[in-house]
């Protein structure tokens, strides 16, 4: 057994600094332990007692008769750090710290949190600053949180990690009153040692677990969560994530458009969409969704019946299905057939919303519509509206539920119109999914849908930088530069020569048409359009003069003198994108796509992808696009070529993978994808090596 | 006194069909009226009682001892037509018939519902298919719902008007759980007679109401709304609109853009802002957001504080207002040393959101800390967090934040983190808006900023059509004279030659510049781009063998004969956009103005103003749109026109007011905006006439 293992499920508990006053918070942990049911040893740890709570207490950890699994230290900064070190010495497999003065202080608190560590040694350490963890699972709560003053807490098969201790006391609350059980919950703190990922990796593993909540503000170890998350896919658990930092802005960089354009918080985003990870939009679906991925079905898809004795609620709930993109459409003529023979003569039965204002009445009909909806071939899954005359008899609305779930097995969901919290438990005690907002059963049903088995690698182990990169400084590299190294791994860029001064611009546009594109050529200036350092549509006689323009213009604007110019084919038409790559501070490489100009910049139309890239991703990354259509055809356009796009995407990631821990970041902007069977050209490039 | 007042608030109640057993449907509203203190006159009427609930029952409407005020009629479509029109004889004010089986059910409902209307005559008729109406200002019932079986329904300041009355029963019944009261709430039904806006309209001048909730599943009568709407700005109340069919697709032409663009909803949504009404975007929001406003405070921007005692509680809350677009300011240095002061060495309590967790133990730290933040010129409003230590002293939060509201004009809200009904009712009764999402903080947040006064005037009458149209063809009219139409109201069009024939074309081109643009001129062929008809760039000499070429394409295609050639000058450079105009089925006129091209069609950025158009209106269409740095200048470009652009909307919405009820459709696409000092051209334009 691990040691996260012995301190989810001990056989045997110390808590140190027990008080023997259970309303005070330290008495709090060996009460909940003997009230919430835990079978192994308790062994309060205080000299000012003999007995607590019935228990024998020990003056001090040395006195404790055998080396405990776990350990509860209920002691502020200045004694709990000799505690954990006797605790550590005794052989205890982990201990907890409650008490918050540590990192969350600033200056002081971080050092006393080393300290802290230190003591431990090779004891696991939670915390410091959490309220611990709660095992439903096994009736053993290492907590001191008040949510654990409510008698019995119900069990059931989702976990919960959190960043923060109020919120997992929130989270469990709120899913109690709803008749949500949960298996596992624990809060990290300060995460001075075990952290979220840790306790991820352990839930993967666990049996009674199948769905993982995650309450996050930050992820420390984004490989190692990739690597949980993947195996948690695997194993078929779902994880859902609530991660807050959702406005922070993204990467400044001076020298690529990729950082600022890719979002902090989007970076979050495409992990999790590539770990198969659900994020969870507002804090409520937090609850929802993994009281619905519980029960274990799925949608085949998006066709969703809608049975009612509300004509407004029914409304109200399609309405909010209609939004978020599902369909709800009529019974075919077969379920209609079902459905009118239950309701005589009642025209409205035959819509989707099905009104059963007068089955609601009679159990057997009731049951027979929900049959009806649910053996359909027309539908994916249904809801089940559960209206005001249900407050009366709550167990013949669950009741029918109950039975008719079980014949199918199709998600089926109820949505509880008045406030009727009794009913509501009561559904979700008996495995139907039951929701207060039609936005949540919206939320849900997207999370039910099938979704690709993620297929995100592990991240490469840092390549040896190509040989190519030897004779390359630090810092940004010139645009030919940058260009060479695209180019050496397939991305097809201008083609285009370097011209060490004006005179030297005239020959230099030998075969690259009648009129060519002049650049300076500079490391140092970023914006070279800015500073008239660029010019199209020369022909090849211009150039010497427009070169020695340029020479004037930068130099009036006090910019360092260019290595050179560049002389370059002009290419006409197609779809310019921007394609960049960057490492987020948190998260690590992530790759960007994007169209071009206003698109991507006002409208924000990009998609990320992090490494490494399949040919799936790629093109997964083109269809996600908002503005696809400006690259199958728009308005009477050629239809782009996807699959050059596609093999250019591939080659940028090669060149990243190649390129290793010396590319910090790289960026083709634009990008022009040319009509089909044309191919793509990289007009501009830029690199920044390490 | 109105009938409609009357029904509110009538002095005497008939209720026909009463039955006396309570258990019954038709039991409960004399029960109800009993119960809730109704100090009136009751008459149930049945002939086989003799008394029910104690008061004398009486055999038909003929046997009253007076005419009622307003009366129930219980009774099934067959036997409420009699009745209805026996109380219309006796001068009823107004009756409420909560049967269903009318309009909703199809043919034979329709025409059994336009019976009920013909018997009530001028008697006003609630419903049918109601739920009927609470007035707990006064303590009358005229209702059978459920809801009304807990004993004392809180009463406050907000009024409720709903198209269903399942709905109407949802938020009463959830709102008595949050412990917000209500004043008048009524379910309209079908809508035979009494409809939204009649309630509407009566709300506005009831002194119990300040808040008025719509839930709306149409809008029949709207520029009787829109009236409605204003006159509640202008006293001072605030409408807050939940309304369902939102993912209707809009309004399809053959002829134009503006329609499939504008969207359905989106005109309402357009109606709403320019009346001051504020939309729910979330069911939840329709409680939370009057729950708010019925406080009575404004927020006078958008820079927040949050108060916690829950770290984790407080950066989910900052998050959620992040997203929504709110500043968390640190503390400003006073408001710090005030904190500090009262906090000693904790620099948590420095940040935003301000921790606590210390103070929060001590109630006068806890005042002084709020007080603090409400006192900060730094702050517009201030959130309290309530953590799962005020479950053990609800009262404790409670009363200091009701205190110190006490002592500032600011609004002041709760966040309640953990499952605690009691403490949400608590605060709701005294007056704090507490909120258990914190996306409902945000919401409603939003909702108590500064809005502009609704400055939208009443519809203008229907002109008398302006005598260019005299001459005007029912249809499309060909470019040409949308132009002429368009350039008499002041809008720049290009300079423009029309041509009858391919020859024609040669001299057309005169004093339009060296190269122009030639198109089919054509009131049948929408899509002249699509079948060649448009050619760009060309001399004048260069015209008549292109015209020809246009004909044989045309012909080749099977297109219907053109009208002649339009030789149009080349306008180069500018921002395309596109100015539209609809007649929405429902809502009826609207402007549209959007970026042209792909940002329109693909991102939808459009913005839409319902007539007569202000000034204000067109600068606001202006700024609203998200590519607005197009205008401005972006990446170096000039900035365009704005001024012309201004007048130029407000000429084509001169144009549209001018034209009258002739005028189904027009449209000018592409608008271009030229830099600043250059104008704008209309460079292709269509009009629909009836």
């Amino acid at each position: 057994m691990t040691a996260i293992a012995r301190l989810l499920s001990p056989r045997s508990v110390a808590v140190v600094g027990a008080s023997a006053d259970a309303s005070k918070m330290t008495g709090r942990p060996v009460n909940y332990l003997l009230r919430h049911g835990f079978a192994g040893a308790i062994y309060p740890v205080n000299p000012r007692a003999a007995e607590i709570a019935g228990l024998r207490c020990y003056p001090d950890v040395a006195a404790l008769p055998e080396a405990p699994d776990a350990a509860i230290v209920l002691l502020g900064p200045e004694r709990a750090e000799p505690a954990i070190r006797a605790l550590a010495e005794r052989g205890t497999a982990a201990a907890v710290v409650f008490a918050g003065g540590y990192a969350e202080t600033g200056e002081g608190g971080i050092r006393r949190q080393q300290a802290l560590v230190e003591a431990a040694g090779a004891m696991r350490l939670l915390g410091p600053n959490t309220i611990g963890l709660v095992n439903l699972t096994d009736r053993i709560t290492l907590s001191a949180s008040g949510a654990l003053e409510v008698g019995q807490l119900p069990a059931g098969r989702i976990s919960v990690v959190s960043q923060s201790g109020g919120i997992l006391g929130s989270l469990l609350s709120r899913a109690a009153d709803r008749g949500i059980g949960f298996a596992k919950l624990a809060s990290t703190g300060n995460e001075a040692d075990i952290d979220s990922t840790d306790l991820l990796d352990h839930l993967v593993e666990d049996e009674a677990t199948a769905v993982i909540v995650l309450y996050m503000e930050g992820l420390r170890r984004p490989d190692a969560f990739r690597a949980a998350a993947l195996r948690a896919a695997a194993a078929g658990k779902s994880i859902v994530v609530f991660k807050v930092g959702r406005s922070e802005s993204g990467a400044r960089s001076a020298s690529s458009h990729t950082g600022a354009l890719a979002g902090a918080d989007r970076v979050y985003d495409a992990l999790f969409r590539q770990c198969g990870v659900i994020r969870a939009e507002t804090f409520g679906d937090l609850i929802d969704i993994p009281a619905a991925l519980v029960a274990g079905r799925r949608a085949a898809g998006r066709r969703v019946a809608v049975l009612t004795s509300s004509g407004g609620a029914g409304t109200l709930l399609a309405d909010s299905l209609g939004v978020a993109g599902f369909d709800l459409p009529e019974p075919d003529a077969a379920t209609a057939a079902r459905l009118a023979a239950l309701q005589e003569g009642d025209p409205a039965a035959m819509r989707n919303p099905v009104d059963v204002t007068l089955a609601g009445l009679r159990p057997d009909l009731f049951r027979g519509a929900i049959d009806a909806l649910l053996e359909s071939p027309s539908y994916d899954a249904a809801v089940v509206i559960v209206g005001s005359s249900a407050l009366a008899q709550p167990s013949l609305v669950a009741d029918a539920v109950v039975e008719c779930q079980g014949r199918s097995a199709k998600p089926l969901l109820c949505y509880v119109s008045p406030h009727a919290p009794a009913i509501t438990r009561l559904l979700n005690g008996q495995g139907i999914p039951a929701f207060t907002a039609p936005e949540s059963c919206a939320s849900v049903l997207a999370a039910l849908q099938p979704r690709p088995v993620p297929v995100l690698a592990a991240p490469a182990p840092a390549a040896v930088p190509h040989r190519l990169l030897a004779s390359m400084p630090s810092g940004p590299l010139n645009e030919a530069q940058s260009k060479v190294l695209f180019a050496h791994f397939g991305m097809p860029v201008t083609r285009e020569v370097v011209a060490p001064d004006p005179a030297g611009t005239l020959n230099a546009a030998d075969g690259l048409g009648e009129r060519v594109v002049l650049k300076v050529l500079s490391r140092e200036i970023l914006h070279k359009s800015d500073l008239g350092g660029v010019k199209v549509g020369l022909a090849a006689e211009a150039l010497p003069a427009a070169a020695e323009a340029m020479l004037d213009s930068l130099s009036r604007a006090g910019a360092p003198a260019p290595e050179g110019f560049l002389v370059q084919e002009m290419v006409g038409g197609g779809v310019e994108m921007i394609l960049g790559f960057h490492r987020d501070p948190q998260i690590g490489p992530v790759f960007l796509l994007g169209m071009g100009g206003i698109t991507a910049e006002l409208l924000q139309d990009t998609v990320l992808r992090l490494p490494p890239l399949t040919r799936g991703d790629a093109e997964g990354m083109i269809a996600e696009l908002r503005t696809l259509p400006l690259l199958t055809g728009f308005r009477g356009a050629p239809p782009a070529d996807r699959a050059a796009l596609v093999d250019a995407i591939l080659a940028f990631a090669a060149m990243a993978e190649a390129t290793g821990e010396r590319l910090l970041e790289a960026e083709i902007n634009p990008l022009v994808v040319l009509p089909e069977g044309q191919g793509v050209r990289a007009l501009d490039g830029l690199v920044v090596l390490a």
